[in-house]
């Protein structure tokens, strides 16, 4: 019998490598360290002052922009980059001398990552991940060890993913203050396609609106106060990133949308047609769905 | 020659009576009191146990239930309520005793009531007022004398407007904090359905989506992280307010819900088609668009 087969490295004496130190990558990487989660972090970046940086911010041990040097020796590996980054650096990883590791991803959407980590070495245990935080601003400079505190942090497990590995993942989210929480990658392309891929094409499509507006008449973005910034703060988030999320999950946003389109329409009919009941039922409804959920 | 016609009391020595003790009112109140601004500050409100609050919390010298009583010698007036129950309370005031006043309202739409403020008696020097600032909470608990600082505070007003009227309304928005700004009741009504309203019935349009998905899969509500938070913060709005304002600024918004409806289907095409260029294009515009205005 193979015991080590499934054996997973203890999260306190693994080396863990976080490839791309962005907002999220820079985080984990931070709290991990900061908070003397694991032996050692590596960090992997493509800029040489993004290596200085997190030497400086003291989020990582060591920083490096080789991949396979910074893989050397990593008990854990997690991608933090956007959504068809990681899919080029999976296929990247299928020809390099991986150790017995479990490899994590943070990308927004998982259909398609947890398609290309089929064709992962079979030392490698891979686990999709997705930590429902975030922030309109990228970067490491945006990082912060807290990022993580309270945050879902969704699971996505493959057939050949051991219990032993998922259960490492499910300590690692924990272990950064993060709300676990196990979802196929289907379900959960179609939830976050709800929750958070329409809010930003809302904010988009709002801001758009504006604009178009604003060009005739600037004393519009004057005026525009606390409900404006804060319905429209998810269009300043980071374009690539965005991208990625809505060209890999197309479907399940194409629903998403035509659904907010059809409540919008809905609404557009009724304050037309000045129909004060039905418009009192659906605002009464749409305030007892959100208010209870998120307390002010 | 009448001397007294266009003569306007000083704002320090003038008796202040707020008509409707909510967030904005009471806040105003709150503001005026507090920062002793006002020789006296007096509240009117339909309920008892308001008038009661209202005592506790400072925010008034004197509260009463009784409309006429609270209006008695007021040097200034504000109604502080929804948009009809402004009007309905401009129609019970042209037949009250009252003495030369400045007359402010600060409801969310501008057009219907600045009509109604025409049949007010001479002495009575009617401004249509809209401080751009609020919080989906509503009710004197959340009032504070804070809620105006730094939010525009835009001035309606009339052609029997004297210029003196003008300027006490004006320096009463400065004395708060605020950022006065004249513009007429159309002007006004057009760009908040564009950064107001539209933002509300976005918001109200994605918590409708989200329950209708949620109706099948309550996890959709487990994963609705900050940016949904955001985004749909102004669903949570009072609805008594929000229905006045939809119906009474019912073209207006018609438009601007036209406008985003036409941009979240232009990106809707562009996601279901997967032209990245176009969309990547339309993201970036929207970035730059938004993300200066309000720095994060």
């Amino acid at each position: 019998m193979d015991t080590d087969k499934h054996a997973m490295p203890v999260l306190a004496e693994a080396r863990l490598t976080v490839v791309g130190l962005g907002l999220m990558g820079g985080s984990l990487a931070m709290a991990c360290k900061q908070g003397g989660l694991c032996r050692e972090v590596i960090g992997v970046t493509r800029r040489l002052e993004t290596v200085r940086l997190a030497l400086a911010l003291g989020a990582v041990h060591y920083a490096t922009t080789q991949l396979v040097e910074g893989l050397s020796g990593a008990d854990i590996v997690v991608l933090a980059a956007p959504v068809r980054t990681i899919i080029h650096q999976l296929g990247q990883l299928a020809t390099m001398p991986l150790r017995t590791c479990l490899l994590l991803d943070l990308g927004s959407t998982k259909r398609n990552i947890v398609t290309a980590m089929q064709t992962l070495p079979p030392q490698v245990q891979p686990v999709g991940a997705h930590p429902m935080c975030g922030k309109e601003t990228s970067g490491l400079a945006a990082a912060e060890p807290a990022l993580f505190q309270g945050a879902p942090w969704v699971l996505v497990p493959l057939p050949r993913t051991s219990p032993q590995a998922l259960e490492l993942a499910r300590e690692l989210a924990l272990a950064v203050g993060a709300r676990p929480l196990v979802l196929d990658a289907e379900r959960h392309d179609r939830l976050v396609a709800a929750i958070s891929h329409l809010p930003y094409a809302l904010a988009v499509a709002l801001v758009l609106a504006t604009a178009e507006l604003g060009a005739q008449d600037d004393t519009a973005w004057t005026l525009a106060a606390s409900g404006f910034r804060d319905t429209s703060r998810l269009a300043a988030s980071d374009v690539d990133m965005m991208l990625d999320i809505l060209v890999t999950n197309r479907i399940a946003v194409g629903e998403a949308l035509a659904r907010a389109s059809a409540q919008l329409g809905r609404l557009a009919d009724l304050i037309a047609r000045g129909d004060e009941e039905a418009l009192r039922a659906l605002l009464s409804h749409a305030k007892a769905q959100r208010a209870p959920r998120f307390p002010a």
